[in-house]
């Protein structure tokens, strides 16, 4: 699993990832409120960017946060414990071979993780496994197809579906938002709600600017240059024009896609 | 301009113009509220769709809408007639040709219109001229470049690119929703602030299958068949399997963008 994590494990993507969920914590987070005393599993925890989100805003909910990487888990329990939250247990476990007992909690959440699994309805059923009956689970999924910008470059839409692409070798779907509900419904999953949380950025929106267009997305696609090269993708002077346009982008829209329903 | 009016003018696209408005009231025209005695100039108003609802929600607010097709004219004044709406004067105008003085009106509002003119820029900038100081101008633009669904198909993207083409060679632009803020600042506008309005759609929500990706969107591409083959820019059995794979899909997305800004 862990070497086909597209974004890989770098630093410079740890970054991306705590710059994401700053940034994008209020669209995505918001209406995400756990009972106190409730048992929360929360599956592919990362580094930990939505987890400290999570456990800060919900503080009398019980996290199991579990990850298939230890070094991940391992920048997790940094993170944890430098923002002193005491209400997440970490775990090494993977998502196919869940190591927990049916029943075992009132929700489950899984925030960009179906889109690196080759196969996500099954997780999704094995994770809906493990609640409780009427327990709760949310599934949070950007989608690439989803991005439009202006100026239009075709360059960027290249070095977009390099991406794409390199997520699809991978086993991986970059264009999954769209599938929340169907891949819901068909895991068992009922009274599947899904919403959409577009992300508009235009100059009126500096915030955005800074920390979605260019230090998200554009930072995001940037990041898999050398596997794009490497797997002859594009060509160099392409790849750069791509994300120089995207750089320069006046108007840039994105979208995720959060789906809920009960077990 | 009438004849290059790409979604033309006949008793199907009526009917589908009033759909949309319908099922799209809601999502772009909850947060249109004029005070009363307000002097409201819309400019494009076409059949009457968005008339009807601004007229019927804002009823102590005086609207002049114009539209340069005498043949749309007579519809919507029917349609406000039909309504029993006594607030509305419709008058036959040319937006680039405007028959009213400096200062008369308090707003301007123009909704799927700029996506036709060739030049929407200087069509913004003299209504602005039309408004008191300190008068609000509101823009309502689509976007066919935020369209993706579910299944994905190559085919029914190229039936969209039919219209986009189409379209771009009467010299408007179908995705012009991206540029409603850009344009609006250029256009001398302050404070612009630009909302997307996402339609989502899933199985969840039968109303928007029906009234959004049936008998809207894909009715909208469906009306420009004839013309797309005549132009010779499609095969009439990939059109056809473009639209009929519109139809069929479980997810739908599309975005409208509404810009307000102070003159």
């Amino acid at each position: 699993m862990s070497s086909s994590y597209v974004h890989g494990y770098g630093a410079s993507e740890v970054n991306r990832l705590q710059d994401q969920a700053t940034t994008l914590v209020d669209l995505l987070h918001t209406d995400t409120v756990y009972p106190d005393g409730a048992r929360v599993l929360e599956a592919g925890c990362g580094v930990g960017a939505q987890t400290i989100t999570l456990a800060s805003r919900n503080p009398q909910a019980h996290f199991t946060s579990i990850d298939v990487s230890a070094d991940s888990l391992s920048r997790a329990r940094h993170s944890a414990a430098a923002a002193s939250l005491t209400n997440v247990i970490f775990q090494q476990a993977d998502i196919f071979d869940l190591p927990f007992a049916r029943h075992s909690f009132d929700h489950v959440f899984v925030c960009f993780v179906l889109e690196h699994l080759p196969r996500p309805q099954e997780a999704l059923t094995a994770l809906g496994g493990l609640l409780r009956p009427g327990g709760t689970i949310t599934a949070i999924e950007g989608d690439h197809g989803s991005t439009y910008f202006h100026p239009d470059s075709a360059a960027a839409h290249d070095a977009i579906r390099c991406q794409v692409e390199l997520q699809r070798r991978a086993g991986g779907d970059a264009e999954i938002g769209r599938r929340v509900y169907p891949l819901m419904v068909e895991a068992g999953v009922t009274g599947v709600r899904v919403s959409p949380r577009m992300v508009y950025v235009d100059a009126s929106r500096p915030e955005l600017v800074d920390g979605f267009t260019h230090r998200t997305f554009t930072a995001m696609i940037e990041g898999v240059r050398e596997d794009a090269l490497q797997a002859g993708l594009i060509a160099p002077e392409r790849f750069d024009e791509g994300i120089a346009a995207l750089s320069a982008t006046e108007v840039f829209c994105y979208a995720f896609f959060k789906g809920v329903g009960r077990a």
